[in-house]
Order: C-alpha cells, then sequence, then structure tokens
C-alpha cells in the first residue's frame, strides 16, 4: 500500500463530532473581517481529492454574522444543513430553513446571514478549480441596495466598501 | 431574460419538503431489483448543471435495503443525511451515523445497507463526467467474502451473482 493509499483508507470513514464538526477535518475557528466583509464565519473542508472534480465544504455563520457578499465566475450548489437565516442571490432575498437547496448561478451576488439566535450551517459545493471571488464596487452596492428589499437584507454590511 | 436564465431564477431556491424530498427536484421511487443487485433505493438529483463539475446526488435506502455492491473509477463523497446504518468500502465494514462522512476511493467495492427500522439517506457527491459502475464477477464476490465481516455484511447480497 503505497503513502496515497494508505491516507485514504485511514480517511474511509469520518464521524461526525458534536457540534457540527468533523473528525480529521481541520475547523477554520470564527474570525472577524476588519472591513466587515464577513462576520463570523467558520469553514471545514469535506471534500477535496484530486479525483473529485468538485469540493464540499461546510460553512457556518454565527448567530447575527453573514457571509462575504460576493460573485465569481464559478456557481454555488448549497443545501442548509444547521439553522435558519436569509439569503442573497441576485437581487432576491429568501428565508432558508434546514435542508433547503440554493443555487447561485455564475457571475450572481450573494451572502447568507444567520438569524440572531442560532447558527446557520450549510454545505457548498464548488468546482475544485475555480476563480477568486469579487467584491462589489461602491456603484455595484448602490446598484444592488436600489431595491428596498435588498437595502434591508445587506443593512450594516452598507459599511462594507 | 433568456430561457436559461430563466430557468436558473426559479430554481435559486428549492425548499426542502417533508420526508427528504425537494421542490422541483424528481424523486425517483423505491425500487427493486429482479437480481437483487440492490433493494429499496431512491435517487433525487439535487444540484447538476453545465456549470457544474460535479453533482449532488440525494440517495435513500428504506428500512432492511441495501445499495448495488459497486466499484468504478470515479470516487464518492458521502455525508449522511438521515439515519444509520452500515456501509461496506472495500472489505472495511462500518456502522455510520448521520453526518458521518464516507470517502469511497477509485475502483474500491462499496455498498450501503440501512438498519431495519429506519432509512438511511445519504448525499453523494460525484464528477458529472464519470464511469460506469461494475459489479462483482463471481470470483471478486468470493474474494470479497473471504473476510467474515464482509461475508455477514452482505449476507443475502450472496444471491446476488
Amino acid at each position: 500500500m503505497d503513502e496515497k493509499t494508505a491516507a485514504r483508507a485511514q480517511a474511509i470513514h469520518r464521524r461526525a463530532e458534536p457540534d457540527y464538526r468533523w473528525e480529521g477535518v481541520e475547523r477554520l475557528p470564527y474570525k472577524e473581517d476588519d472591513r466587515a466583509l464577513f462576520k463570523s464565519v467558520s469553514r471545514q473542508i469535506l471534500f477535496s481529492d484530486p479525483d473529485l472534480a468538485g469540493e464540499l465544504r461546510y460553512f457556518e455563520v454565527a448567530p447575527g454574522g453573514f457571509s462575504s457578499l460576493e460573485r465569481h465566475e464559478h456557481m454555488h450548489g448549497v443545501l442548509i444543513l444547521r439553522g435558519r437565516g436569509r439569503c442573497l442571490v441576485g437581487t432576491e432575498v429568501r428565508a432558508v430553513d434546514p435542508n433547503d437547496l440554493v443555487t447561485v448561478p455564475a457571475w450572481t451576488w450573494h451572502q447568507f446571514r444567520a438569524t440572531t439566535n442560532e447558527p446557520l450551517g450549510f454545505l457548498c459545493m464548488v468546482n475544485a478549480t475555480r476563480d477568486k471571488p469579487h467584491l462589489p464596487t461602491e456603484a455595484e452596492l448602490a446598484e444592488l441596495k436600489a431595491k428596498s428589499e435588498v437595502a434591508e437584507f445587506l443593512g450594516d454590511a452598507s459599511k462594507q466598501t
């Protein structure tokens, strides 16, 4: 058994641990962004392998937190695993519940926000090879906020540019 | 808005429905295989898109049922979403619980079995472009069953060749 095979054999089964952590999966702790581009988001990479064209990650947004408002060429396939919140996709704001599916097409602005009383955790499938996210310019943010529902959703994130 | 954009706009948010079904997602009903290669498995394709290199599917095995014993070049990234059961990966048998991760490397025999009292539902990420599964020959099945734990796991599936 070569090294690669051995490493995989060990990783055949990774048990779920309490509070949406996983055996053998590094959890990037909650962190804050100085420019308030995101707030209280942690990330765990569940599947990433040279033999997989996609990656599966688990993101968790703490109560009251939010993911980056961004867009990019690659698309997202999201499944809500834990908690409740709202998401912005393009100029649509939706309330999301466990097991709901959210599709973020290419070049579409998006952000996930947890409710104030529980974390929002979601799986996100992406292409292993993908471009870097773009953040909104002031003009783009103003354009997004032209829709009152979006302005309300973004709330304090208006300070982000 | 062209047709493709319109179809996507409609599909930005697909709500979870009771019993692990999803709005707008076709559910292939439980079916039985005449040769007992699998038993009581349903499938729903959650994410499949020309812009995604991977696909995310939800499989559900009814109580007492089992997925095909098969192997193939493409690998699987599995997250248990519902219920409990056991899986075979190579010659390893593991008990699986909700949120557990199972990695099925290339060319590795695998099968999922639900417990007798609840369905076993799992997400499975695969490459969008992939080869077809291979079923075991009698010789391969005999080789697998040389390990008593595997023979016990396969149980009635011994009739499958």
